[in-house]
């Protein structure tokens, strides 16, 4: 077999590259990480260009495995879940299965205002313009709504610790939204709050955010709330 | 096997509902329509009601396969892949599944541009309006231009008639592009034309357009360019 390569962008902010990443890390998928620190996303930054040489479209996160080059983060969801069938990404139950999917394929199109007002910032601490953006902002606290809905329907039916019992792709898809959470001080029901907490002391998990508190880059582009790290 | 249930929104308008229906009509998968009509999207509409009852994001497509719900057109998809494996609905080669999801999942979270200014609009004939759009907005020309590549070079590769050689999923998911691409007028290469036509004439596809053609429905949310049908 091949080394899978990850090309991601930098940690602190790339949600997307968070989530195949974390995945693999907590499954226990080895891979090589190539690291693309996001300078602009003009087409002749150099972002794009080592990016673009190995996906049409642009954008991290890209898996490469040998002649295979699968993007966006649901199909390396998907394409892992085959490859790699003993690890059980998704539910073995189907219909568990159908609804991991579904929440999957929900967070991959939506929560838009959420993802725009609360870009992801490991980090930083915001709970001030959290606060602004519960009063402000409906739909941001529409997206958390259905959000705190939505864990807590699922741990109260497969009994937690994670979204459907044992870590899955699910887990991995939400954890760039659990960071919001915790970075903006956004208000949540007690069983979501603990599940954040487990979540956070996932190894694949901790590891990501450590190396997100060790990079030293400020992307003024991902930074709509701040002029410099404090 | 319980009969599969398919909610969709008006087949005119509805883009999302159109590519699970064409999907399994043309693969040959019985399935009973549960139209629920556009009217508004607010949280009081007949629309919401209805389809909330089933779906907790209240949106269309939902497929309900007796008590199991799967919500969110590329989680449909994959269900319906793994229910129905001789229907081959992904490629059957590993390197081929694995782009065909990922040029899925890039339509199913991207080419917003596109989708904001070229909302699905099968009856009508806007070709003033796309010139238009082609002069003025070059993210809209730039989602024409990568979707015109994607397709070249998937054709090219695979050989067609479809993008992957025979129907499947990657086909249905951009079939209302190509309604898109003929209700504007967009410009695209000969290759990318007689795709479209051999896409039309699909007997699935040209199902769900006799029948789009047929309502009579005018719905103003979804008619930024007109005040009436012609």
């Amino acid at each position: 077999m091949s080394t899978l390569q990850l090309y991601i962008g930098n940690k602190n902010y790339s949600s997307w590259s968070m989530r195949p990443w974390v995945l693999m890390k907590q499954a226990g998928i080895g891979f090589e990480e190539v690291m693309v620190r996001f300078d602009s996303f003009e087409a002749d930054s150099r972002f794009k260009a080592v990016v673009g040489a190995v996906n049409p479209t642009g954008k991290v996160p890209v898996l490469v495995d040998g002649p295979i080059v699968v993007w966006d983060t649901l199909a390396i969801a998907e394409y892992l879940a085959e490859r790699f069938p003993d690890k059980q990404l998704w539910p073995a139950d189907t219909a568990a299965r159908a609804h991991a999917r579904s929440i999957c394929a929900e967070m991959h199109a939506g929560f838009g205002a959420l993802r725009n007002h609360c870009g992801m910032n490991i980090e930083a601490s915001l709970h001030d313009v959290g606060a602004r953006l519960m009063r402000e902002e409906p739909a941001v606290a529409a997206d958390l709504a259905r959000i705190g809905q939505m864990w807590e329907g699922l741990l109260q039916q497969h009994g937690g610790p994670m979204l459907f019992g044992d870590f899955g792709i699910a887990d991995a898809y939400y954890a760039p939204v659990a960071t919001r959470i915790r970075t903006y001080g956004l208000p949540v029901p007690a069983a979501v709050d603990a599940y954040i907490d487990r979540l956070y002391a996932l190894p694949g998990v901790k590891a990501w955010v450590d190396e997100a508190l060790a990079e030293h880059d400020f992307v003024p582009m991902d930074e709509p709330y701040r002029k410099s790290r404090d």
